[in-house]
């Protein structure tokens, strides 16, 4: 492909402060439709058509079948799951022009079910896999980042029936590795695994495949003593509490304006973790109170809340109806009719400041195990911390980190086949509900992901796996004829060897093409010049600066083709074997 | 891949009328989810893939540059080139979460130019095209045939850009070829392309591909004599009437209750095509009348009608409002408010029966050249016939047929640039709007035409080179160890040598596996059993029945591959060179 001939622009000027977001607009691979909504130009389809080759071997290798789910579905299928009704707004719904209720597909359950029902009915068609690489929708309310979090984007979303949770097991193993090779495969092959919540999903395990990425979403909480790595959400908190020698008594004392934990222990003169804090939240469904009582210094995890609950709850907007003194809320005398829960990090815990329950008031000599009834129930409510306790090995080792989710895969159980009645007769002839496992990958988002990991100042630097081209020809000064016979040959070699080649022979400043070449971010540069030539060699490079040297003009394109090889080479070392 | 693990069944009831939506949904290959609306099983998914990458390749043979525009669209995209309020219903329109109007893509005119728009300002960057496989939605309210006629289906959609019309006219050209060489490709070499009406996409010149079949829903216009070929709506109509020596005088005759052509002409005793129609119809705008009269045995062309009155009509639900006698409409002393025009089909007619414009009687003698004012309109509004003389060579010799249409071409000229605003400069700096083409096919209606041409009473007959698989093994007797032994080992042979192999395992009778193979389709068929054991040899046979003989057991491989490579270069010799 000739530079010249690739439609789309290129620029200097900083586009967005997420550097993927861009580096893709500067370099011309992409283009707003709409909030959340974007065109791919050549550049981005190429790559996105190398990780779905790369999806359609490693699902192929684990038995996949590869099947399509249409993009428009009727509502009764999602209401057949029961999530028609569960999901909020994302979930894009309207009417066809008969009056029918629609869905835009933002995940394939209910479709994957709907295949396999009636053709999978004994035991004896198990296990197996369909997935499919389809563009799907979630009406998302805040699209960000390009395309790390858009509102349309293509996915590869694969799902397994099994009649035993052992099979499942085994399946998931098997899934989790493929899962390892892709990400290696595209050239990140940092991605991590961590456990986490299966949400809206339903199931109990699953995990989140993760890039560290400062721009990332997700908190992941990583211990690098054991291994253990979870998202903070799924991650179970353990805080140390070093008890006083004495329980010093309750007394009410004066603190004034003073209502957060900073201000109340900044008046007090004492240390947060020394403090007990109070949040409060409503629950969703009829706004009704929840009050939750942790060391000062945590915060609450809301997913972990959720599922105490199994209810769908919002920060308090407005305590008045609670009864409750906002900023000097205490666990001590306390009449609510709101819910009222303990967190876990106040076992132990002495000599704590709290709320009186008055204004302007707070207590000291709160001691949770004198002070709180007996048979407390204390519940994991907060989230783990950096340089926390480590809940499989038990140091004071944990680090959190900002990821970027760019897979996922869960063990989803029965909740699907039960909800929508699809069942198999196993050997006695009983009717039971297969046990499913999904496993999904956004394209586009894993695009972003590695273009966030592997950049420098002027652009992309793509692995060479997944770049759009694996080498990019700069011709300077093409008006010389020796220049541009030399590279014209040079182009025409590489792609009769299957090398996949961009030829950049505009009439351009050398300053202008490089700037370009770093924008399209081929891992291999081939630089041909009067100069160059008059010394008898081209000059190769590569995108990442670890090598520059000069290659002799007679043998350049087998030069050239065993660099490819050795890049290539080079990732595949990094891949896992198969399971 | 083994049958066993494959999820679908196959069954034997007749599910369609048609046959390949019959065979498809018997043999596993797709499940409806919704009116018009289907998931694809696996073997419907590879032909698929197959299709998709003859696209890919014959796309980029012509400088395509593959994209990807978005399913789901701001209204806002379509207001700008007047096309959101210009379709009709199958406009799927809908609110996103924020109240903005959307709309799925059925086309992707507007968005290749704004894609384009902005970057490609210079007529340097011209020509380009650029291409996406992409998933649509048409709100069809006639969905049927399975995957001939849809909701939701995949597509292939090109749009180039040019500077002159010279230009568009040298890529439509290489397009119109690289189309003959896809559907030669897929084994469907028979595909024909007719000259079209543009319709909605605004353009003049455009053609239709056509795969001939009795469920065809359009009408094509063949000339055997000089190869002319049109689709019904674009066909010059041509109407040879030999008049009579003498002009009889118009006379007001008594017909009763006869109304319909065949009625008065039956009453009369005279032939249709001796007596002249009134038909109307009512603009969908304000309902308003035209009238229009043709000779007896002539229909109207209703897009024709519509292209030249540049409105959209329909059949007349009620005429008291046009002054007009129902059945005995007549040209001469007609008076209504309506819009009257004559057919081509009057020109050079004598001594027609017409209407009398009162109930129970019509006219004789009625004479166009005479009866009519001088300087009466003749315009060419119905339908060609079956015998009728070819527009082009002059002949009696027009056959019309029913048509698929598996694929368009427009040039589209300056309809969506004009209206969007896209501009480029010009040598001389002037602001020019570029001239566009457009390029369409549809996958799924294209693996269901191929299945309506290629198939028998017991299942599609894939062309090899989109054939799900290549070959399929059929081990008869599985519980034979040599059987068992010897079909493995051929398995493994044809896969390493990257034949794509179906293989039967299964311990079921010949005749269960056999109907089976017979559904997938597979192009050849190696049958191994007890019996071809002790003759020391496997059975290789075509689906198709145009071979079958005896192969050695140990050159088994090598028979097999070499038969594949010979149907793969049969289909190939009928492909025509590139442009």
């Amino acid at each position: 492909m000739k530079v010249r001939n690739i439609l789309g622009e290129r620029f200097k000027e900083r586009a967005f402060d997420i550097e993927s977001q861009n580096l893709m607009t500067r370099g011309g691979y992409m283009k707003q439709v709409g909030n959340g909504i974007y065109s791919l130009f050549m550049p981005a389809k190429r790559i996105q058509n190398k990780i779905e080759a790369i999806l359609r071997e490693e699902m192929d290798a684990i038995d996949g079948q590869e099947v399509l789910f249409p993009v428009v579905m009727p509502a009764t299928l999602w209401q057949s799951s029961g999530r028609f009704d569960s999901i909020g707004k994302e979930l894009l719904r309207f009417k066809d022009r008969s009056g029918a209720d629609m869905v835009l597909g933002m995940t394939h359950e209910e479709a994957a079910v709907q295949m396999a029902m009636n053709v999978a009915g004994t035991y004896q068609k198990y296990p197996f896999m369909i997935y499919q690489i389809q563009t799907k929708f979630r009406d998302e309310p805040r699209a960000r980042g390009g395309l790390i979090r858009v509102r349309e984007f293509t996915m590869k979303d694969g799902y397994s029936f099994h009649t035993s949770q052992e099979d499942l097991d085994r399946y998931y193993e098997r899934a989790f590795r493929a899962y390892e090779r892709i990400y290696a495969r595209a050239g990140v092959p940092e991605v991590i695994a961590v456990k986490s919540d299966s949400g809206m999903m339903g199931g109990k395990v699953s995990h989140e495949f993760m890039l560290l990425a400062d721009i990332g979403e997700d908190s992941i909480v990583i211990c690098p003593e054991c291994g253990m790595r979870a998202n903070m959400e799924a991650c179970e908190a353990i805080t140390e509490n070093v008890p006083d020698d004495e329980l010093l008594p309750l007394t009410e004392v004066y603190t004034g304006e003073a209502k957060t934990i900073e201000e109340v222990a900044g008046f007090l003169k004492t240390a947060a973790d020394k403090t007990c804090k109070a949040i409060v939240y409503q629950r969703n469904e009829d706004d009704s109170y929840v009050l939750i009582f942790c060391r000062g210094d945590r915060e609450i995890n809301e997913t972990k809340l959720t599922n105490y609950l199994k209810a769908k709850i919002h920060p308090a907007v407005d305590i008045e109806n609670a009864n409750l003194a906002a900023g000097n809320i205490g666990p001590v005398g306390l009449e609510t009719n709101a819910t009222v829960l303990f967190d876990r990090s106040l076992v132990g815990a002495t000599n704590l400041v709290c709320g009186a329950n008055k204004a302007e008031y707070h207590m000291t000599g709160f001691n949770p195990s004198r002070d709180l009834p007996e048979g407390t129930k204390f519940i994991d409510l907060t989230k783990a911390v950096e340089g926390g306790i480590c809940p499989v090995c038990g140091k004071h080792s944990l680090s959190v980190k900002n990821g970027i989710e760019v897979g996922n895969i869960f063990q989803l159980g029965r909740r699907y086949t039960e909800a929508m009645g699809m069942t198999y007769d196993d050997e006695n002839g009983a009717r039971i509900n297969p046990i499913m496992g999904c496993y999904g990958i956004g394209v586009g988002r894993l695009i972003a992901s590695v273009c966030e990991a592997r950049h420098d100042d002027y652009g992309p630097i793509w692995p060479i796996t997944i770049a759009p081209w694996q080498v990019e020809i700069c011709a300077l000064r093409v008006n010389d004829e020796a220049v541009k016979a030399a590279a014209d040959k040079l182009y025409s070699e590489l792609e009769k060897a299957g090398i996949e080649v961009l030829y950049d022979d505009r009439p351009v400043s050398a300053g202008f093409m490089f700037s370009d070449a770093d924008l399209f971010g081929a891992p291999i540069r081939v630089v041909i010049s009067p100069k160059t030539i008059s010394r008898g060699c081209f000059e190769l490079s590569a995108r990442d600066k670890s090598f520059g040297y000069d290659i002799e003009i007679d043998s350049a394109a087998e030069a050239v083709c065993s660099k490819v090889r050795e890049l290539i080479e080079a990732v595949n070392a990094k891949v896992p074997e198969r399971l």
